[in-house]
């Protein structure tokens, strides 16, 4: 037995209305987990995910409690003793507020325009998350045998901080031989990805207090302490700020730059900076050859300041001395790397140059390589081409999924990668969308995806 | 003759709910020079201001327009011939907003607690020019023959940038052989200041765009540019973060080195490091002897940070590569270095780091050193005597006030200083306020400064 497309086809199209209501209903609850004010928001998106379990036909369907955010846990049994897939997605969301960041739309009123979506939420992840749903109940429908489970998190953009205990609880009702995580960027509109590693993540937040209040830069400046411009200072000391080369003492030794022939292999993809600098409308990068461009983004460790808070950010200068600053600072990690080794460096390194500084560690991710010479990765190749028509590269990520490790580790199953977003989705940043095209291919995949995982 | 204390007193007793109700309308007006959107509240203040001037009986008042905001000028002529004195004041304030900069209070809300009146520009510089108006109002019913001027900025905050236009207007109709400006402190609320100095300042708003929107730094990060970390690394590069040490090449050859003697000299004020730390809530400095505290905070130029706008600033952590930031920078001169000079120093070297970023040059202010043998200083000593009962300290202000260096060219008069603010009143700072004392003793003390002049 072969699904044919026409036949997915006409569902979707039947669907189609419903599907909208249900996605739209979803990424219109704002489940930022990075911002506590969103708590409730959180549990309403863990409510409103469990009843989707349910009406997509899932018999067995639960929300773990943690001392976080809870995590949804579905499965849609199809037939007692097939292969059992898990496809893990997050439901919380990067922080998001009309006009602040280059936000042009209200973030939490789903809009259509052109075949996209609009909203904080469409793309990462709760899209790829409604689209897999969406092919399993199809897959389900079609007479599909494999049982599919979903893992939904609502704590992925702060680091997964309890995923773990999750897996710890959960890992007796977990049934499935394999994870699909879909939360990945394509290469390109036209080149789908298979990603084969990601890189990890250490995030910290420095904080220096000098003083009370905002005091005058006349009457005290050059005596008071600045605390801005000494963290301005560290973190010159901390990377080269033009080329972006670490400098903490020690980190060298923790990785090793990529071979050419690594940098090669991965140009092959088709990766080219055009595009890149297109889809992420980067006016200039820091290197501007591909090979250069694929080794930073994709196979070397970073240093990024996000923001520097405390002192004056509105209109004009407004003469202070601020009390307090605050800089939010991560590092990606290429595999090799432990976060707690390198959160260690740098702690170590920022106290040396401030002492009273004081830091809190977020994020901790591993970086993961994925296993390459399994049947599934032929499968998500297929997949995608029964879906769009389009032959996938093998690329890296250069994001972080703080779960991966954490699934691959705990319940030794192989995790691979279908993504379904594309470069110029906007992944954390203003006017977030998801095109239509990719939910209609992406659904075609996941059925497709199901059935080949059936039929082994 | 000379007038008694007591009838001074008594007047003040008569007067001061009228007082009260004027000074809160003219602080709840929210004349913010550095923020377009309070272009109207400028003009209202400026219109409550002449109000005021007529009802103290001044025979001329004028509202000078400028291409920026007005300036607010009057005179009480008390007798043809007679001495005339010009007293500054500016009507603009520092930005502020509730629950923000530690802001507790509705900053444009007038409030009373425990003899302080709580509000933005209470004693920056509203209050002062209230006081100095009273006084003049009082002089005049008194037949101190003394002729008094008022001249009411509105851009002081922001550089003084139209003064020199007013000026070169008003010329023909100010009379006045000297100024005084009453916009300083004092070195603790037990002792006033004759200020014989003050520092110049050039602000910069350093800009550097480098994309169109947020970008994931995993997704980007390592090949993006970092507008922050490279505005970081400037900073890094013109100041010695810890130490405060300006770096800039070419600017240790602008300024000299204060001199033992002179640090000595004005450590001999009773400035101490423990107030100074008290009264601006600082809890660390970077130097702490007085001779260091006021070689720095006098004597010295300094390059300070005020805030880096861009980016993430918001709870914990948001992983993106902001496209744009913006450093808001200035630096104090002292007496012997020109604005125009360090704005180049600072601009070729910031330039030479960061070819590409945008430099906006703001308040180009000259230092200034007052005239230090006229009768007019022994006046202010004896009107602080008479109207405080306290000996005043000869200091200097670390702050910069625009228009005291146009005055003393432009009209070619010695501009001198009686300030009334202390230094708990949070100058710039969050829940700014002003002394009901200081209302009182200044305008005995404004009141006794212009019957000195008259019998001259």
């Amino acid at each position: 037995m072969t699904i044919s497309v026409e036949k997915i086809n006409a569902i979707i199209a039947s669907e189609k209305a419903t599907f909208l209501e249900n996605y739209k209903r979803i990424v219109e609850s704002p489940s930022v987990s990075a911002q506590h004010e969103h708590q409730n928001d959180i549990r309403e998106t863990a409510q409103i995910a469990a009843g989707y379990l349910k009406e997509a036909g899932a018999q067995f369907v639960k929300i773990y409690e943690t001392r976080g955010n809870p995590v949804v846990f579905g499965r849609i049994t199809n037939k007692e003793g097939a292969p059992t897939v898990a496809v893990y997605n997050h439901l919380d969301v990067q922080p998001a507020a009309k006009g602040k960041d280059g936000w042009t739309r209200d973030p939490f009123a789903f809009t259509e325009e052109n075949g996209r979506y609009y909203s904080r939420g469409t793309t990462d992840d709760k899209g790829p998350a409604m689209t897999a749903l969406w092919g399993a109940k199809i897959a389900s429908q079609l007479g599909v045998p494999t049982n599919i489970e979903f893992i939904w998190e609502l704590e992925e953009e702060i680091g997964s901080p309890h995923f773990e205990s999750f897996i710890e609880e959960a890992r007796k009702d977990i049934r499935a031989e394999s994870v699909l995580v879909s939360d990945t960027l394509w290469l390109s509109p036209s080149t789908p990805s298979i990603t084969r590693g990601l890189r990890g993540l250490q995030g910290f937040l420095v904080r220096l207090r000098t003083g009370q209040k905002d005091v005058h830069s006349g009457v005290t400046g050059g005596a008071a302490r600045n605390p801005i411009t000494e963290l301005c200072g560290l973190i010159a000391k901390c990377v080269n700020t033009t080329t972006g080369e670490i400098l903490i003492p020690g980190f060298d030794k923790t990785w090793k730059k990529p071979s050419q022939e690594d940098i090669d292999d991965h140009v092959r993809s088709g990766f080219t900076v055009e595009n890149f600098k297109a889809a992420n409308k980067l006016t200039s990068l820091r290197v501007n050859t591909p090979e250069e461009v694929v080794s930073r983004i994709w196979l070397s460790p970073t240093f990024e300041v996000h923001g520097i808070a405390g002192g004056y950010q509105d209109e004009g200068l407004k003469t202070v001395v601020p009390p307090f600053a605050e800089a939010k600072i991560s590092m990606r990690l290429v595999p090799g790397q432990k976060p707690e080794e390198i959160a260690k460096l740098f702690t170590e390194f920022a106290k040396s140059i401030i002492p009273d500084c004081e830091i809190e560690l977020e994020h901790g991710l591993l970086p993961y390589a994925a296993p390459s010479h399994l049947a599934q990765n032929d499968y998500i190749a297929k997949a995608y081409e029964f879906g769009f028509g389009a032959k996938p590269a093998s690329v890296r990520e250069g994001g972080s999924i703080g779960a991966v490790v954490t699934m691959a580790e705990k319940l030794n199953v192989p995790v691979l990668f279908m993504g379904m977003s594309l470069p110029e989705d906007s992944y954390h940043g203003p006017d977030e969308s998801f095109a239509w095209r990719q939910v209609e291919g992406g659904v075609r995949s996941f059925v497709k995806y199901f059935e080949l995982l059936g039929s082994k």
